[in-house]
């Protein structure tokens, strides 16, 4: 499959937007750092997946066959009862423990429920952590190897300094090492470091800490930093096309990625870097320590004091694309609903499309109506293909909602466009609005079933009245009443 | 918590009913083998996840906390495209590649779909065979030091014969080592094993063969058996309570799951083997071969050449309780229809429960009915408590079930029985439907909604019939028909 339209995407690396080139041609690989699961997913984290994941649809759309990689970080820092002492930990029966591995359980299923939620596909590989300890200690082994790590008392620093002197460190992030030498402080002597700026690739266990592995280095577990390299070039090769995460991850944790990738397999890991921005609460960074962030699920329920109603998980998903995934997004009771409503222009008119039909329209494609929609479609391509615009493509969507409405009260009549331009209406809306936004349709079937006898029962009662039988049409206010089924009488 | 009934599980090992007595004190460790995620999970596995399923359900219901881990198995076996040799497959861009993981994560995606569509409950832990390699490797060398594993050309073979000369080998399965050997075929010259009963706990990994690890043995992967006696002895300890699986794989799986954990840690690994049987269908055993066999959605979907109608997931687990773990369940239309029955008849009662209120009972704890509840109410324990009898702890809730419609139609009336024994109707019905059975409650309340406007409007037309006025009665029919609301004619 040959993929014909020009996708500009802005590298966090270079800080220009770059025309996206594939390294293998109609595939692309991409990772995106995942969740840590020892608590609740939070919404930055919804919010940095729901980009990625248009993103994903954007690309899927477009032909290319992606393999997407996301990984959960299962490599958790519980220790046990310290007080107990280490002998008195091992003689405890294993089911009396805490096991890191429950906890792990949990939180990946709530995660996997509020991706499902909101409509995320899942990636194609979701590796762990924990699944990745032997690849992870072969990493070590080779940055030693390469005179890029060193090991002390049982823990393995990867060297910045030395890195330095032969590859740049902070490229992604724009630092220099200077200016990051002199904002540390110097090391008091209880740090096994060479340097602050060191950080460790293999640590060693201390006896309270539960999840550890042996390795040549004795007892311990891997750095944070070095799972995602592991991970993303296990599944998508020493260089892959796009790395995505949150800008929180920028520096150091991305920073160190390329570090470790080039030290251990002499090349840059990632072509194009994304970053997505961070949420704030009317106007405040969202953070636990504010006390002005939610849970996913308090929002879909309403319950938080800084929330007016519950929104739906779509109404979130839609309020995400009305900004751009390098935005910060502002969350408010205001904007939200302004969302809500949106989301309603969109999925009505999506209903009011499935009723109509392409053949009924008999005018040219070169009429005024059929060059807006032609328009308009276009513009829902290539504003995603400029860095997957897609605040400027709800626009263009939009737009295409006010032509299926003056449809469908004749404002354009049938003869204003041709079958053809429909079919692209239908198709490019269709498609945006399921495939590639993913807004899944929430039009209950029963709910539908429900409102027809309902108004079925209306009309009755109309005529009824119209005929005086005041008898039967009370009945049916009655029965309605009793079953709980609202009633709103006309005038007269 | 203490708790107070005692439980007898029918143990594989011994082949008696024991008394259940756990290791620690009112915990639970339990292991099941998961499935392997190379293709859609198959019934047989699904019956025996949902067997385990309510015989965890019932354990907490009793009120121990259990650790339940049910394993992935997603070392697979999938090899690369051969002809092409293993410099080619090695210079092949890595997206170009066959990725197994992402095989895996498809038909895990599947499994855990199918899973909560039964209504299963997620595993406390769900361990994959990949994310334990280490620990794997650690086994094997374990295995080799003691004496009881050697290595050729790469692959490590566990010596069955010097295992037989310390420890019985073929316990679980009944199976005679003399008897094993001479239905076995002579080694030709062709394998590396001293011995054919000898089994690989490491396999050296061929170059076609895609999922490898470094090993001290050479790039290999670990043999089958291995996996689930490394996680389970990790997340359960050296020894543990209850081990469960089909009986498929009693032999030789388990039996090398006793062998190696006998080998490597000196204790025998589980204290209650318990196994799930056979699916037929129609009499004939079930499987793909036989062309008998339907994947869980067709099932659902009623989408098979043997199946006559669609079979609701609840279906499905209800006919599935219809039979004890142990014993062999034959799939037929008759049975699934009259499952089907039997599970309307549940939930109506259910339903009824929930209108009816403890305090209007006003008859004595003594009388016949309320001891025939208090009797049955007791069955339901008594039962569950026997092996996890669920077809007669089913019988005994039909009994509640007759009782419930007794009171709604007053041939049981509000003197019969107390508040307190109403009480426990409601508790014990409830309580073993919802949280013991698993029975998800599918009422729509949409539906309900909808079914409620229909009676309505039948109503409104049969008395404008009764008056003659047809014009009307004949557009409510005609708008019914045409909202695709089936309409029902009396006679006349």
């Amino acid at each position: 499959m040959t993929i014909t339209r020009e996708l500009k995407i802005k590298n966090t690396l270079s800080g220009e937007k770059e025309i996206f080139k594939p390294i293998t041609e109609g595939k692309i690989g991409m990772y995106v750092c995942g969740p840590t699961v020892y608590s609740y997913v939070h919404m930055g984290n919804v919010r940095t997946f729901t980009s990625f994941d248009v993103i994903y649809r954007y690309l899927c759309y477009l032909g290319y066959k992606v393999r997407y990689v996301r990984n959960i970080t299962d490599v958790g820092h519980l220790v046990g009862d310290v007080d107990e002492g280490e002998d008195k930990i091992a003689q405890k029966a294993r089911l009396e423990q805490l096991e890191p591995m429950e906890v792990v359980q949990k939180y990946t299923n709530d995660f996997h429920d509020v991706m499902l939620t909101m409509n995320n596909i899942p990636p194609s590989i979701e590796p762990t952590a924990t699944g990745h300890i032997l690849e992870q200690i072969e990493w070590v082994q080779q940055i030693i190897k390469e005179g890029l790590a060193y090991e002390v008392n049982g823990s393995v620093y990867f060297d910045v300094l030395k890195y330095n002197s032969e590859h740049p460190y902070g490229e992604l992030s724009g630092r220099k090492i200077e200016d990051l030498l002199s904002n540390t402080r110097e090391l008091d002597g209880q740090s096994d470091k060479r340097n602050p700026l060191d950080f460790a690739i293999w640590k060693k266990a201390e006896p309270q800490h539960i999840m550890r592995w042996n390795s040549p280095w004795g007892e311990g577990f891997p750095g944070w930093h070095l799972e995602c390299s592991v991970m993303s070039t296990k599944y998508l090769g020493e260089t892959f096309d796009i790395h995505g995460g949150g800008m929180d991850l920028k520096f150091p944790h991305h920073e160190c990625e390329i570090a470790q990738a080039v030290a251990c397999c002499g090349t840059k890991p990632v072509n194009y870097w994304m970053h997505t921005n961070m949420l704030t609460m009317n106007g405040v960074k969202m953070s636990k320590s504010a006390g002005n962030s939610f849970l996913p699920n308090e929002l879909f329920a309403g319950d938080h004091e800084l929330l007016e109603q519950p929104y739906s998980p779509m109404t979130v998903r839609f309020f995400f694309l009305m900004s751009h995934y390098s935005s910060q997004v502002d969350f408010s009771n205001e904007a939200l609903q302004a969302a809500e409503k949106g989301l309603k222009k969109m999925t009505t008119a999506y209903e009011l499309l499935q009723n109509m039909n392409a053949e009924s329209f008999t005018g040219s494609g070169d009429s005024e109506t059929a060059k807006r929609i032609q328009n308009s479609c276009e513009m829902c391509h290539v504003k995603m293909c400029d860095d997957f615009n897609t605040p400027e493509m709800v626009a263009a969507m939009f737009d295409l909602c006010s032509v299926i409405n003056s449809i469908e009260n004749k404002q354009i009549k049938i003869t204003d466009l041709d079958a053809g331009t429909f079919e692209l209406l239908n198709n490019t809306f269709s498609g945006f609005l399921l495939d590639v936004m993913g807004i899944k349709i929430e039009s209950d079937a029963n709910d539908e079933g429900n409102e027809e006898a309902v108004n079925i029962l209306m009309e009755v009662r109309g005529l009824l009245r119209a005929e005086k039988n005041y008898a039967l049409s009370d009945l049916i206010r009655d029965k309605m009443a009793e079953a709980g089924i609202e009633v709103k009488d006309g005038k007269g």
